[in-house]
């Protein structure tokens, strides 16, 4: 039994284990997102007030769009080294220690206590000394909050920019169907600590190239729709000599998810080594967690992925597309 | 003396209207946005539970993207006939009569009271029985969420959907600068309501026709910088044959905004009549209300347009770019 809520006694089991140790490093999954470099920041303050030496740790760098995380924390990057001495290991936002990336080995043998604080749903063996889950929650920030609540550590502006950058990452900027009351009670907690809204977005996502208006334009220029208009598909090659390169996809994503009629957005990319990444999002019971499954890939019934080796662009929108169509069919079917 | 935000006895004698009186118009300025509307809906949810006998009127129909505030009150449109008997008229969101358009005569004839709730500056003459208002609201909508608390109506359903739909229509789903911790505090009541985020989101922003990501395509490849990059100019003529028309302009604003070295982003279109209609934005102190009062146009400092007749789109362009080069380099001067 393997709960995707944690019960009173885990739950207490977790706040004891942050109440007990005194060393503590704080770990991201690789590439880490807005919801776990968030909630790492959040726990450093509440930690540090709780008289604890406290370890930001990633495999991967703060990207330039949250740097205002790091006022106040250091985000360490694992070098391949020894880890910090520790007593206890906190794993944010994931469940699994080799989605850690080459921080796994080390986080393995260390005789330090393993402690996960996430959102999403487990189905293997508990391997850890406790845990504090809930799959309902919008962000892995949202937990830190309950736990410097139970904890008796009022959030500082330092932790409210934590709790509201899991946030924004997690739901779309309270965009996606996650965003419940508490997200915005939350939000608007940080917001009377001082976090500037605005300011955040600006940094988060005001960021973009000089090109990157031209690249969507490009990409955009391709598009394709299917099955009456439900499907729109956009395959972008690498740019040729003259072209601009897209920097960031989600653009894309948004202005054809936007399109009413639209139900699924396919949008496939030649990447630099040839391969072809695509992603899949969907606005209604369309399952694009299936779909991507058919090509080795995964994610949310919502928004999945897939990467196909040693196939041209042409030939992998070819059959995704097909696969799409599919779907669609079969769905009809389904509801006659 | 016409103060921003009215003191206790102006609010007191605001509520004491909305407690006497029997029959209410809930009147919103011409073209009403989702901020008017959004409030008329909630206002009518309160005053329907006080037993009043309340009418949404405007001069313009509600636009289907927000059809499900019609789920329980029906929104009038002015027909140039009678206004409905009533002994208490409710202007949500603006502060002068004119605003209603054809309704501000029989308005002005009609021997009602006249309440103005209201989050805009006022620099004239006060002409009205009583006013609640606050400059510092976010949106309307907030208002009235302060008025049902003090007439002691526990907000329901469809009155969340109104102020829910109030503050993303002024915050810009929660992204600009007012987004404050009342919002954020009315958006999560809302939600512990019932209200869908993510259903509204798509409901608003979701509906775009097939050709729209077309149009930004081409609207984009219109792109050119200036001023280092820090002016972001598209101009974009009428659509020839072949061309696609864009219908909405939001999103070319948002996607020239987002990239980072861009402080202003000035859009023309040509209006199907031949004039011109410039959108002027800024992300920085450069303030666009005095580049739009140049040309006879008028809004705030972040958000501002004008109209130009009897002008080419090229010609238009060359003295809008020409004095927005001059803002920059005055701007400069003075820093020095």
């Amino acid at each position: 039994m393997n709960p995707s809520v944690s019960d009173a006694d885990a739950y207490a089991g977790a706040l004891e284990l942050l109440r007990q140790g005194q060393r503590f490093v704080l770990c991201g999954h690789v590439r880490p997102d807005g919801d776990v470099l968030g909630a790492q920041a959040a726990l450093h303050s509440v930690l540090e007030r709780l008289g604890k030496s406290v370890w930001i740790i990633n495999s991967d760098p703060l990207p330039s769009q949250l740097d205002y995380l790091a006022e106040g924390a250091k985000y360490h990057v694992y070098d391949g080294g020894q880890l910090p001495a520790h007593d206890v290991a906190v794993m944010l936002d994931f469940n699994e220690l080799e989605r850690t990336g080459p921080m796994a080995k080390p986080l393995e043998a260390a005789r330090s206590r393993k402690l996960v604080v996430d959102h999403h749903i487990f189905e293997g063996q508990p391997w850890w000394d406790a845990a504090y889950v809930d799959v309902r929650a919008a962000a892995t920030g949202l937990l830190v909050r309950r736990i410097a609540r139970d904890l008796g550590v009022p959030l500082d502006l330092r932790a409210a920019h934590g709790v509201y950058t899991s946030i924004v990452a997690d739901t779309g900027w309270f965009k996606y169907s996650n965003t419940d009351a508490e997200t915005f009670a939350a939000a608007s907690e940080a917001v009377a600590l001082g976090v500037e809204p605005a300011r955040l977005y600006n940094s988060i996502y005001q960021r973009q190239s000089r090109q990157h208006p031209l690249g969507i334009a490009r990409a955009l220029s391709r598009l394709e729709y299917y099955a009456d208009g439900r499907l729109a598909v956009v395959d972008l090659p690498q740019a040729r000599e003259g072209e601009v390169e897209l920097t960031d996809g989600d653009d894309i994503l948004d202005l054809l998810r936007a399109v009413g009629r639209v139900e699924v957005v396919l949008f496939l990319r030649e990447q630099k080594d040839g391969a072809v990444k695509l992603s899949a999002r969907s606005k209604t019971d369309f399952n694009v967690h299936s779909l991507a499954r058919r090509f080795g890939g995964g994610g949310h019934a919502k928004a999945s992925g897939a990467t196909f080796s040693g196939a041209s662009i042409a030939d992998v929108r070819a059959r995704v597309v097909a696969a799409a169509l599919e779907g669609f069919s079969q769905r009809g079917a389904a509801a006659r």
